[in-house]
C-alpha cells in the first residue's frame, strides 16, 4: 500500500538548506541547526519519510514555538568513566545530543575498546540508525536506542504502556553495503496504521489489538484508543519476545538514562507545557578489539553473498540485507531529487509562511 | 501443548552430582564439570528443559567420547584492550568458556565501567540466560548472545542460512525479581516443531515453511528440510525485523569473535568430525556508571510494577515480566525437585549404563 497523492522531487540540499534554516529561525545555533537538518533530510534520501521533514512542525517548529524544545541543546554530563558518558541534553534536540553523544562514544572506543553514552532529558531524535551508522566511516559497529512514547501493549495487555522503541545497529563490511538495522519493536507504526485508516483500508490481522484488547482488522479502533502489538504480534507467534525487546529498549534508553521510561516518555507532537523527557543509549564498538579489520569485513561480504544468493520463496527474485533497500533508495534519491507528497509540500508552504520561514523551494521533477 | 508422557522429580543437587561426574568420565576437569553441571541443571530448574539434562548425550557425551569436544576447555586470550577481549575456547565447552569469558567481563567491568569478550570456536553453551545473569549480583546489566548452526530461512528465502540466534539480557532490579529476556530470535525452536511433529499434531500458520518456501501447518514439513521463520513470521507480519535481529546476533558472535557463521556453523547434535565452532559474545555494564544504582532499581521496580498492574486482555489473569515464570518455577522445582519426562529419565538410564556412568538416582516424586 502507498499513499494516494503525487509527489514533487527536490533536491537535498535544498531540503537541507530549508530545514537549517527553519531551526535557526527559531533560536538553535546554525551548527546545531546543520545537524538536525543533515538528520531529517537523512531520513527523506533513505526513504523513511516519517522521520523526515514531513514532522518539522509537529515533532519540531510547533514545540519550538512554544517554548517547549530548548532550542539550546546543553548537553551536560552527569557521570563519566573511562569507558561511559551520562548526559542530560536539557530539553534539548534530540538530534543534537544524538549526534555529540554518539561522537563522544566514538572518541571513547578509539581509545579504550567501546564507548556507551545514555541521554536523559531529550526530545525526538529521528531515525536510530542515524547514530549507529555514525561509527561506520570510524570501522566501528554502532548501536542506538531510544524510547518513545506509549503506543504498546505488553502481552496480554490491553493499554498503551510501552513505545516503538527502536533498535539501530550499523555495521561496516568490504566490498558490499554496511549491514544497517534500524527496526521498531512494534510490528508497524502507528502512522502506518494512521494511514491505513486515513484510506479506509482493513489492516492485517495481528497489527494491534482495540480497546477491549481484541485483534482487529480496523486500523481506527487501534488508532483511536487502541494499541500496536510488539514483534511477534499475538503470544502464540512470539510476541512477548518483541514485549521483551521494547522494554529492554526502554531499560537501556529510558531507565539507565534516568529519562522517563514506560507511559510517562512524552509525545513529540503533543503540546503538553510538560517535557517530553525522551531516553537514548548509544554504543561504539571498535571491530579491530577483536580480530583484524580486514579479517572481518571479508567475512562480512562472505556472510552477505551467502544470504543474497540463497534460493529464493516462491515468487521472490530476492533476499535483501538490512539498509540494502535504504542506501538504493538513498542513490536514487542523491540523483533524481527527493519525493514528498503534495500534501506535505502543501503544509510546510502554509505552515512555513505562518511562522516566518516561507517554503520557496523549485521542484526538480515529479512523481515516482 | 505438553509432552504426554509422566513425569518424575529429582533433587537438583543429585542431577547437578550426577552430570559433574558424567564430564569428569570423559576427562573434563572437576572444576569445568561443575561449571557445566551448574548450567545444565539451572536450565531445567528455570523450566528450559530443552537446554538441561535432557541434552547430556546429544549434545555433549556422544561427542566427548568420540573426541569431538575437548575435555579440557583451553580459553586462549587472542587480543586484549582496557575493555575488550577476544578468546578461542579450543573446541572446549561452550560453558566453560562462557563462564570464564563473562567472569572475565565482570572483572573489566569492575574496573572500566564495561567489559566485552567474544568466545570462537567454542560448543553450545546452553541457555544464553546462564552468562547474563551472572551479571546480576555484582549490580550490572549482563548481555550473552550465541549463535547455532542453521535452521532458520532469512525473508523471501527458502533454505537454512541462519540459526534461532539468541539474545539474553538480564537487569539487576531492587524488590522486584530481575529483569531476564532469554529469547530465540525464531518464532520457535525446531524442537517445538519437532514436539508436535510426533504428537501428529499440526502448528500454527506461520512458524515455518516447507522446503518449497510455502507456509505450513505441517511440522514434519518443517522439520523434514524446512525452515523455521524468524520472530516475526512472514514479511508483512514484520519478519524481516526477527532475520535482522537473528543476523545482527550472527554477525557479534559468530563474524566478530572469529567463529564460524550462517551456514557454516555445526550441529551441537552432529556426529560430524569438524569442529562445531560456535561463537558468543557477551558484555556487562555497570549501571552505576550511569545513575546511583538505588535511583535505578528505585525506577525498575516501578517500571516492572506500571506493567503488571496495567488493564488485562480478556481472558487474561496476568502481565508477566520477563524472567518471571522461570523464577517461578525454579522456587517450584527447588522445593518439590526437577521433573523430567520418564523417557528421558529412561535414557539417562540406559545411555549411562552404556558409557559407564550408570544414573542411579531415586526420584523424590511424580508427575505436574
Amino acid at each position: 500500500m502507498k499513499p494516494m497523492a503525487g509527489t514533487l522531487r527536490f533536491r537535498p540540499e535544498d531540503l537541507k538548506a530549508y530545514v537549517a534554516k527553519f531551526f535557526c529561525h527559531f533560536g538553535v545555533p546554525e551548527q546545531d541547526a546543520e545537524i538536525v537538518a543533515d538528520v531529517l533530510i537523512t531520513a527523506d534520501l533513505r526513504g523513511v519519510h516519517s522521520h523526515g521533514i514531513a514532522r518539522l512542525h509537529t515533532y519540531y517548529g510547533d514545540r519550538l514555538r512554544r517554548g517547549l524544545i530548548n532550542p539550546q541543546t546543553s548537553l551536560t554530563l552527569l557521570h563519566e568513566t573511562p569507558t561511559t558518558l551520562a548526559f542530560d541534553a536539557g530539553n534539548g534536540l534530540g538530534q543534537v545530543a544524538g549526534v555529540k553523544a554518539m561522537e563522544a562514544c566514538i572518541a571513547k572506543a578509539r581509545e579504550v575498546g567501546v564507548g556507551i553514552a545514555t541521554v536523559r532529558n531529550s526530545n525526538h531524535y529521528g531515525i536510530a540508525g542515524y547514530y549507529a551508522m555514525l561509527a561506520l566511516k570510524h570501522n566501528m559497529i554502532g548501536l542506538s536506542l531510544t524510547n518513545s512514547q506509549p503506543l504498546v501493549a505488553p502481552t496480554y495487555g490491553r493499554t498503551r504502556v510501552l513505545g516503538t522503541n527502536p533498535i539501530a545497529i550499523a555495521v561496516p563490511t568490504g566490498k558490499e553495503r554496511p549491514f544497517v538495522l534500524d527496526m521498531a519493536t512494534s510490528i508497524v507504526s502507528m502512522g502506518k496504521v494512521a494511514l491505513y485508516a486515513e484510506l479506509g483500508q482493513q489492516i492485517p490481522l495481528g497489527w494491534g489489538i482495540d480497546k477491549a484488547g481484541n485483534l482487529t482488522q480496523d486500523p481506527r479502533a487501534i488508532r483511536d484508543g487502541g494499541c500496536l502489538l510488539p514483534l511477534g504480534g499475538t503470544d502464540v507467534m512470539g510476541g512477548y519476545k518483541g514485549y521483551g525487546l521494547a522494554l529492554a529498549v526502554d531499560i537501556l534508553s529510558g531507565v539507565l538514562s534516568g529519562a522517563a521510561f514506560g507511559p510517562y516518555v512524552g509525545s513529540p507532537s503533543s503540546l503538553d507545557p510538560s517535557p517530553v523527557n525522551i531516553g537514548h543509549f548509544f554504543l561504539a564498538l571498535r571491530v579491530d578489539a577483536f580480530r583484524p579489520l580486514e579479517e572481518f569485513k571479508q567475512d562480512m561480504d562472505h556472510l552477505i553473498s551467502l544470504l543474497r544468493q540463497a534460493p529464493k520463496a516462491p515468487g521472490q527474485p530476492r533476499i535483501y540485507i538490512h539498509g540494502e533497500k535504504e542506501f538504493e533508495e538513498q542513490e536514487r534519491n542523491l540523483r533524481d531529487g527527493i519525493p514528498l507528497p503534495i500534501p506535505v509540500v502543501e503544509e510546510l508552504k502554509k505552515k512555513g509562511t505562518e511562522v516566518g520561514v516561507p517554503f520557496k523551494l523549485t521542484p526538480v521533477g515529479k512523481g515516482k
